[in-house]
């Protein structure tokens, strides 16, 4: 380096291979969380259904990291064409990565094991009753198209709402003129996890109950193994470092470590909200409950973690235990069969989390991790600016689910047989059980 | 970068990222080894009451943060008055992040997860009997105060014991004139292992064995799951590289480097050293002894961890599987019962990893370990030094948290009623099992 | 910094320094397959053998670690002469890292990683029937020897197969006068898992299949446990991000990039392929197959990680996944009795990687992976290459593991006794259950 320029040039590559290490590092904690998926939901189903949520989780990974590979990040984040079009509703090239070039592959990578995320949520609420090829169309269709699109929407400069463009780059961000910035969701809550819980609800909604779910011994719906549940929240929250800081996309430290800490605060905070109310409520300190709510403090923070002040992170995931809880009531007044509660901890927490933006984001907090974007904060413009996201979403997903989850119910292809679903899915359709021996008078046989 | 003080500029900002990135990927992992304690503690207990100890972990990663951002950040490492004060005891500031700017945050997560860590190592030795509000308590207590006030000693620049000073800072650490040079505990053999072993014998002294451990069939209190014990030991020692090598508090690969080295070859001595005798004495390979002696090789090379060469990374972990065998045949003689052995692992160890220090350290690598500190190494000097540190730990620790325990006792708060802890935790507590199917006569139910 | 020299000075201390960061961290990863291979193998054998794969595989990582530094590690990559000798076969200095400076130890932390996996692959072949003594002796040999030759030969800079060395630095590359460029095995598919797969195939085959492993009943020798085999194989899946992300052995952005998408899409396509043929096959949707042909995927990577285009990645995992279903069925009929298909998984496949090389590398991702090495790519002299480094380590490791073996099971050392074999190792050799109730009537007892 005998030259100022040299050392610039050099300058660039470094900070270019620094945040491609980033990347890789929070896409390895991202791939993690399929674990934690995995093992919540084994512990969570009945014993007889454990074999078949396992598999369900490995084939999500394979064909989620499949077509978001071929098809999907070319609709999310290939061909923006926003500077002619006057509505850039979708990505248009780069399918494969073959536009990409190998600089782009940690991006890559790190969208890939999101976009499996958005369809593993479903997973969990369809347990117990959905046919396997069902469900890997319905996984397929997910990554392949319906989250790719949301991304693009919210997390693509020049999607509709996204907040990664300045107001002079020919486009209006959502209700730019009265202060408004676009939707602020950095990681997420609603991109990721509301869009999960809204595929999750409308499928689990046409399924129906699994048989007796709502007539029988609550007991014999309980979690099989609490352990696994209990691990399976401790590596999301673990992945969830991952998934959260590097949202920032690029190695940004002080940014990094604001996420970290609010990623912290809310999840500790929705624990403890969880472990008092339920106390309060239920005379018993319930292990499943405080998991969820943990997990929703989580998803809660997850759009605001690098726009909220660490003291709001707490309050928004104390508030967002409460919406779990909420919700979860709900689901069991209206009848829809969660066997996880997926619904309630991506769905509910995540347009809380999206609400939250707009109650509590700082101005000068968004200014530094987005890229110096002047807007107000918390208002009652971003307040409409992150319920419209929110609502665009739900109709969204909502729009693309049904109608797949109809005919697949129509031709009688969306759910198991009542022999089989009684027999237990692990008998009928992998011919085998999770654990060598599981007595007769086991309750969640 | 147009002139050469641009570059300084960048550069410096640089580092600063970086360092950042440091503090937060091994923070992760701190944040990890919480899933550690909570599987191995959850595989040891009898199988009645490990929805208890997986509720307990959870709160205290919970309670945890919490507490150590509202007030222990700020006794650890706020508002330092050494220039003034003549024995500087306690920080005074920076509250609820109310002082910090967004550059460190990073190191607050860092420190935050060492704290829970601390408490957490309480959950396991108190496990089967304990009162869960009373828990919630202790564990509040430790990381709001307690282990506040150590890490001020031993790590805050002016603390009265830190290593982290020169002698020309106005200041005169431990035994100096000696050749001496504060205390050595760079990762917290004393700071967090034997702050949380104390605690752990202390309350569990105070509240008493489970009923019929020392009366009843040896075989009834034997652990309930040991693939669990497994998994969590393995968790720990993977969240152990960021614990010590993290412990570098900016990135230094040469520190790290050889931290990662010392950090494998203590355990694996340990490991190699208990199976051994083990078998010599016993004529078993009894698992949960070799588990329990890695974690004793992994907390006596935790102070020592960047000042000790890796053949004496060798010896210290030996050595500390000895000291686990020992110190844990010696609480089943004075009868204090700690289900998981959390005092002999965190305490005894603790305490051996300190006087290592003392006793191996070399001159060349504390100097580059500790910003060119100056001062003997290995020597009687040094061991006086180290053994100091372990008195004060075990003085303060005792003192702070013997009367919290006493008071909790005399009103009846600290311990379940007989019919409860007969009935095990889970079922009275909880109102669930942690295996749906756990027949009458399991031996560990 | 006043002068572009300082610059230059502190550009490549910081170089170094975040190299070493990148060597850390993918090699906590690869400790963390350690925990992968437990899992996978505790949940694989019979419930009677549980203890014992656990204490073997704390075991291995502990016996590894201490012998590849005491020795391995100096055979390994100490001491080249390529330079005066014709034929260099395995370094000669550097013992217990005497050698070394601290700015080598992150390198040797992340080798001494890859030896204990290359042992812990035997593990899961040899249990339920091995001596521990005998076990201990084999993975002692293992990683102090075997193991490290092989590593000289392919990634030693001269080895004599190795792929890291330019023609004019006065060595030959193997067929280099065709085209060819040495053996490419990036991450190890050869150089890791096909050693293991051989030592593992050879104790095996002498020691003989489980008593009744062929006459009785299949259900006796199902998995206990497929919660913990489905965790093992994630996280040996997201280990396995660090093995061959890691093996840029510096930070190299775009390299470990392209390698996170290999790593991702070949164990994905694998797991479709295998979950196609294996319901075509047999009906069922087996979830032991699919972990196992997951792990083949990612086996058959591991050469060609960051020389195969990802499209090529997904074809080379795909067939990675019938490769081992059909050796796994080979290795039935010839009756040899792998309780966790390790030979399969890791030998068969391990031959694959390493062809797929031969049949897919593009040259001009060898020219960017390979330090600008230029060579053909995919051809007859590579395919050639490749093979003949196959044959070279299955040869070697024949031939060192057979003879050690075979004295041991001369001198009655190598296998327990029909009595403790059927009373399960767990209460002849450990005295302990797994879990804490196993009823008689499991089948898998």
């Amino acid at each position: 380096m005998s030259t100022l320029e040299e050392v610039a040039v050099e300058w660039d590559a470094m900070a270019t291979s620094y945040n491609n290490m980033w990347m890789l590092i929070t896409g390895f904690l991202v791939f993690w969380m399929h674990a934690g998926f995995t093992m919540l939901e084994a512990g969570s189903v009945r014993h007889r259904n454990a074999v078949n949520i396992l598999y369900k989780n490995l084939a999500t990974i394979s064909l989620g990291s499949f077509w978001f590979y071929l098809l999907g990040y070319g609709f999310a984040y290939g061909g923006d064409n926003y500077q002619t079009a006057t509505f850039d509703f979708i990505g248009n090239g780069n399918y494969a990565l073959s536009a990409d070039s190998i600089g782009g592959m940690a991006g890559f990578f790190f969208q890939a094991m999101f976009a499996a995320t958005a369809a593993t949520i479903v997973s969990g609420a369809v347990a117990g009753r959905v046919a396997l090829p069902a469900y890997f169309l319905i996984a397929s269709w997910l990554t392949a198209f319906v989250y790719p699109v949301v991304v693009h929407w919210i997390w693509a400069t020049g999607g509709w709402a996204s907040a990664f463009q300045a107001p002079d780059d020919g486009y209006t961000p959502l209700f730019v003129d009265d202060g408004g910035c676009g939707v602020i969701d950095y990681a997420g809550s609603g991109v990721v996890h509301l869009t999960g819980g809204v595929a999750a609800f409308v499928v689990a909604l046409i399924l129906g109950p699994r048989l007796g779910r709502w007539s029988g011994d609550e007991e014999e719906f309980a979690a099989n193994n609490l352990s696994l549940c209990t691990l399976g929240t401790f590596i999301l929250w673990f992945g969830w470092y991952g998934f959260n800081c590097g949202s920032t996309l690029a190695f940004d430290g002080d940014n990094a470590g604001h996420v970290a800490v609010t990623t912290t605060l809310a999840p500790a905070a929705a624990a403890i909200v969880g472990m008092i109310v339920n106390r309060l409520v239920t005379g018993k300190y319930q292990l499943g409950n405080v998991l969820n709510c943990t997990l929703a403090g989580l998803v809660s923070i997850t759009a605001g973690c690098s726009t909220l002040e660490p003291g709001f992170a707490i309050v928004a995931g104390g508030i967002g235990a409460l919406v779990y809880m909420g919700s979860s009531k709900l689901m069991k007044i209206i009848g829809v069969d969660d066997p996880v509660d997926a619904i309630s901890v991506h769905g509910a927490a995540g347009v809380w989390g999206l609400l939250a933006v707009g109650c509590f984001a700082s101005e000068e907090r968004i200014y530094l991790a987005y890229s110096s974007l002047e807007c107000n904060g918390a208002s009652g413009t971003q307040i409409a600016t992150q319920l419209a996201g929110a609502a665009a979403i739900i109709a969204w997903v909502a729009a693309t689910t049904a109608p797949l989850a109809i005919v697949l119910k129509v031709t009688g292809k969306l759910r198991v047989s009542e022999e089989m679903e009684t027999a237990g899915l692990d008998a009928s359709e992998h011919g085998g059980k999770v654990f060598a021996y599981i007595p007769e008078d086991d309750k969640a046989l």
